[in-house]
């Protein structure tokens, strides 16, 4: 047993697909309550793959609404907003990830339900924000990807620009909005104030750009996309071997000396072609590049990984996804966990990443099935309960 | 003017490079004293290109350093490491990024500065954490996205593995500490008790691999890289252009039928090769894709933006750097901020993502020269701070 860092918190979460859930995740896995609220149809990406043959459940779904309570209510009815107005009261978080204007017309805005309860922190996730000339878009993981910069970025020097393969704008989003929804804790519980927080995913993208931003407002230069090798650093890229690839940089001339000695050429230590990183980046390609290409496609990602350990240079292997599942490092964090489902049986998701040593976050229940929490949430007898789902209200 | 959500609190910030520095710059944002506290011989990164000739200030330093105030101290020199500990007794937050086992080096790692300071929040970034069986390795930006299992999915299907442009690891690491370090302090509000937050890159990385997770855990499935295009949706893809490329997304059949109209063809509308999103998928390639790529490569970015925009249908131009920073989205939501630096000048750089409508974040400050705050924080005469410079403390 341990302590929960977050157990005096409600949050009202109305978030669906990725982002906001992602967000709304960490409040769970710290010990809040967490209400995830569907429309009675459910959250859209309950039927995106993978999905369990036998019961149906979306392993998508499963793997970001673990530990949330789950309850469905239809929000164009009036009841099922008064209901949703109930919750709010002595909520602590109201979270939504709706696209620009949607919040407005189901009259669930922050300017509605502050009223209802001023102390509340509303936190509003999106393509664009609450207050960007083009907030009316639709807007996909790719989309602010390709707005925010960072795919002209990704990729290499002559090919396409290519996106970060998995959605890295609405993750990011999501833990953006969890930083705010934080800091506005802390401001309320010195003034008693609640106030509105509002992350954009373009926005998530752009202050990631990092050198990209200070090479064009300094020196006027536009930087484009340089495939695996750093920007002035060499050798510090990715090489072909055995079984795959794997990364391998050199950050000074002791570490060069070094990699000199695991490739057998300690002749190279004193060449003139390579003595310092200047040296080393003008003669780069096709020398030196071929060089360590031609000793890592004699070797295995595992061997390589072993022997720049030893030789304490920094060095890491591609790894797919069961080769990251199994590496001894993400066992050793606990960064794959488990759940038992009630339909879906035994699943098995990342786990968290912030290890606090007195309040660690858990994971000790799966995704709620649709409705799971109804009763419970919202104090209702079996026939009341039954009633309200015929009206079409849960 | 507006409020400070954190001005109550004192960061001791050791951290160096990116990823700490990121996480801490959050604080000052928000109106925590960061006190920045580097070796005589400043932050390594105080080198990095881009530099301004005039002053020798690094843009990448400054502009992950605004707002917090710069001190020197020599950590090797037990006077130092006096100081240190007396900065610690009363500070909220001590943040450092060094490499497994430096910390103990140097006397400053969690066990000893929790007995100076029992309340206070001791926040590690880190390649692979504290309790990793690799966590004696060194780390960068690549090697994290490489093991993490992201630089297997980013790239073209036949290509090789490329990394996402800008470090990623670096800076989700960060903001991943942030929410760390904010959960702490509410447990901290609630029972006096202070604890260790440990993020690992690899971690970070690897809590962003979405349904590549699930794919494998429930189908035993190892996805691989799958260029722009969504593995679910089509289309759904990259497109070339006039002057470059733009994303476009088509979720469902009434935006189709709307992208057909945009395209002049709707008698593709009731086309069976294309009625359904499985029809789409299956004859994307070649057909559907050689399709929209003719169309798309009759226009400009912006031409098609607003085409889009005009349809309905989720579409971004592939913006460059100039691009990003110029586009009414990023001014209308201030990502662009501006301090004048006492030797650089003026400065530009990326302003605060989660906006805060009671406690905006807000860039008030540029980043420390080195040593700048020297007296003011350890509270010395001139003649002290000299008299300390000279000893090699300070």
């Amino acid at each position: 047993m341990s302590q929960k860092a977050l157990s005096d918190l409600k949050v009202i979460d109305l978030t669906t697909a990725l982002s906001g859930p992602f967000c709304t995740m960490f409040f769970a896995d710290y010990g809040a309550e967490v209400i995830k609220v569907e429309p009675i149809h459910g959250d859209q990406c309950r039927t995106w793959g993978p999905i369990d043959e036998a019961s149906g459940e979306s392993g998508f779904f499963c793997s970001i609404n673990r530990n949330k309570k789950g309850v469905t209510l239809n929000l164009k009815s009036e009841k099922g907003r008064e209901m949703l107005y109930d919750l709010a009261k002595d909520a602590d978080f109201f979270c939504e990830n709706f696209k620009g204007g949607v919040t407005k017309r189901l009259q669930i805005d922050y300017e509605t339900i502050r009223k209802i309860n001023p102390r509340i922190i509303y936190v509003s996730g999106s393509g664009f924000g609450q207050t960007s000339p083009i907030g009316h878009r639709p807007c996909y993981d790719t989309v602010a990807q390709a707005m925010g910069g960072l795919l002209n970025l990704t990729g290499f020097k002559d090919g396409e620009p290519v996106k970060a393969g998995p959605s890295i704008a609405d993750h990011v989003s999501g833990i953006y909005q969890a930083v705010g929804a934080l800091i506005a804790l802390h401001h309320r519980e010195r003034t008693g104030e609640g106030q509105l927080v509002d992350v954009a995913m373009m926005d998530t993208i752009f202050s990631m750009l990092e050198n990209a931003i200070p090479n064009y407002t300094m020196d006027g230069v536009i930087p484009t996309r340089n495939g695996n090798e750093d920007a002035s650093i060499a050798p510090f890229d990715v090489f072909a071997c055995k079984d795959g690839y794997v990364t391998i940089g050199v950050g000074n001339d002791p570490m060069w000396a070094r990699l000199c000695r695991v490739l057998g050429r300690e002749d190279l230590v004193e060449d003139p072609r390579y003595l310092t990183n200047i040296d080393r980046m003008a003669n780069y390609h096709p020398g030196l590049h071929a060089l360590i290409n031609d000793w890592t496609a004699r070797y295995t990602k595992q061997e390589i990984e072993a022997i720049m350990d030893e030789a304490n240079i920094p060095c890491g292997p591609v790894l797919n996804v069961k080769e990251a599942i199994e590496h001894p490092h993400t066992k050793a964090r606990e960064m794959m966990v488990h759940a038992h489902h009630p339909t879906a049986g035994d699943l098995y998701f990342q786990g968290v990443v912030a290890k606090l040593s007195e309040t660690p976050g858990r994971v000790v229940a799966p995704s709620p099935t649709l409705g799971q929490h109804n009763q419970e949430v919202f104090w209702l007898s079996e026939e009341e309960a039954a009633r309200l789902h015929e009206e079409g209200v849960i």
